[in-house]
């Protein structure tokens, strides 16, 4: 029996933040622990969109903040599960900041976090699959499994030596 | 001329917090995003300390949150700096989480996150060196180098196929 | 010479937020209160958008709480700038409440902010017109004079007998 | 069997707040969703004592903002139920914003907010009648009736040409 | 030439509050410390309206916790200047609880906090004197001596030899 | 039957804060009422640490506030108990507050708090006693009995003229 497959836009968010002076360091930017505050809030409702289900936060995967966000600026976050693996899925998260009175709007940041879809008891739960539309989505689907080996190996669950995907990007 | 050098132990810090009711999820556990925030400020005090200077977070490491933390449990963050690259810090993080009323107490969490020094323009300023003492720091000092690498290559800074120390984890 | 004109779209925000514990009261339901809270901060972020000003809350227009939002339910609200007098800007936001494990989605709230445009001294400053695209967005902008007049009449800044739109209303 | 009545000051509150950065925007004024959290709060606890039960808001009127409120400044809300219609309540709110160093004081809004009066399971429930004592309050009762008119038309549950009371200050 | 007198009711500030989940601890029960935070605010508020300076918590006297506060109880705090002394004032508060549906209330707390008046660059600066008038507000006056004698042994800035008044309640 | 016996260093806690904008009143320095919040949380997990209980805040002795600490410092609680007497335990806390950057780094803030052990139905349980260390627990430990005197006096549960070990600091 084949199981039922979900599109990327279905499990889409956008969460829309505007930057106070309690989540300002004192440069008068936004700090990193309070942007992934709200990834992980965005992300999280992205996942229980896909599986209808309650999600934990299984992992993050390494996030660079190269771009300051500065105080009373708008940021938007825009996430969507990128692939399904039994009860876990990665969402993509883009975050955009914007300075709306000058109308200087930035990327600042990519993210992919994952989570697994658990029952009441917190047992985890096998969700549908996804099944990418556009040339975006089948590229994060493809990479979802790379990104996964990296995950794996980095949490000593999987020998570097098996990561098949994943050495690929060394190209060897 | 040598750079000042300093120990682990010199930028070490402890922070504690209760889990409350708006940290948790619906099955009253710790949502993933809460805690990355407590790690965010605790790291960044510890390049504070390290460097004498204003830190603004770069990245952060892949985390797995493997282990759940229960509304009313006591968090425990300790932190420091393991290595210095010029103006930029790589802090690490062990989180434990404690039932007090119980006396149970698990291991969660360990996390890099790195920081940039910066004086008050915002422009990037060289820190001290670290100078390891214990093994184990010998040993975060070491793997440093590692991390370091698969940062820039995953932050498309670096060619995978010049990533040396990288590599040396697929053992080729 | 002719007024820049804006559309409605150009201001549209999407704002998404989860409902935690300390935004309930004792029947674990959303506080009015703090749904106005994020009304407030969503139709202003509309209003900046539209005027690429700073903007002020100068009247929220009566709403109606019919249906209760509830603990861990997902609040999506929608706004944008229905038309603009001058320097002031009426934006139109639309509430959905969502138990996302089930599925279920409520609308449950429209309401209508006025905001005005002010320059760094907090003085009122002109923002372009909006030219309406829909059949919606036509009746909104039309609707727009009749909600001015009762404000202006409530804020007994005009005479009930001088509000010629309002009247209709009452079809006299 | 008549029912038992109740006065107005026995429902008065008394709220006072001062406002920090977090609740400020970019000019330093009190953003008016933070006013109108904390209004919904102290007419809750008026509808509250009025009643001796659970309450929920029903309905907020026209509200207009026009004095600013800044950073650092005291602001005191007062609130008490006006009229009482079955289960449900008016309750008249009164803010001023106090610089307290300097001694000047403003008056900045007046707001009527609705609550329904519910039991443990949400459902409605009859409230004590109000009976007014001062000239203020004899005229707040009577009003009452017709902004209730304007609410019930407002939220389409009154055909315009019933709102006897509202057509009045429309001297028709 | 005599200092300008004022009354303890020119202080007065009432303060309401709701006990929120994050406000309680696990038995959900108001926090001490949460509670000690709106003290210092309400008192803070009493001391700049009899000075019209901005003021700082100087010292706390010992404070008893010997009642529950309960989750959704309504907290009133009722705080007055009851002595100066040059640039320090003397605030008394009292706490009431009440559970609103049920019309229960109790007295909680009482308190002594002292703030000093000081100028924009933080330097102490004299306060009119206190006049009290009823018996109530005679009896706190006196005390004040007592109190202060006690603050200033506990201090160690003053000898208990030294310390008259207070060793008058040992009757010595 | 000799009661179990703990020493201070088992309930040692450290906290770790920083000043954000919203601790802070109008000259920058935090509020006295915050530290008091952090006090508490810190003093309360010394407690069930030492008691493996949940405790409730039981009193707070006279703390004075004589150094300011401002915006974006770093301010560190550590706590642990003193001494046991049947259910009740004092705890003691040291603050300092540290400006990273330069590195000064001042000791502000000296406490104590009392806390009761409870089960889970609120009711006063045994706690296991202390048994001093090092000098300074000697010290403390010993002075523990006076603070105690002197809370019960205050808190009108002990007559002043029995008060024997506070009466030896007043050379009596």
């Amino acid at each position: 029996m084949s199981k039922k497959k979900k599109h990327c836009r279905e499990s889409f968010v956008t969460m829309t933040e505007m930057v106070l002076p309690n989540d300002t360091n004192t440069l008068n930017n936004l700090m990193g622990g309070r942007l992934m505050h709200w990834m992980d809030i965005v992300s999280a409702i992205a996942a229980q969109r896909h599986s209808n289900r309650i999600v934990v936060t299984a992992s993050v995967d390494n996030i660079s903040f190269s771009k300051a966000i500065q105080l009373g600026n708008v940021v938007t976050l825009n996430a969507f599960v990128t692939r399904a693996f039994n009860s876990s899925m990665e969402v993509y998260i883009e975050v955009t900041a914007e300075d709306v009175p000058s109308g200087r709007k930035i990327e600042t940041n990519k993210a992919f976090f994952t989570f697994v879809a658990v029952d009441q008891m917190g047992k985890p739960i096998d969700v549908p699959e996804i099944e990418p539309e556009t040339a975006e989505e089948q590229e994060l689907y493809e990479g979802a499994l790379r990104r996964r080996q990296l995950r794996l190996v980095l949490g000593k669950r999987m020998k570097p030596e098996d990561a098949n995907e994943l050495k690929s990007i060394f190209k060897l």
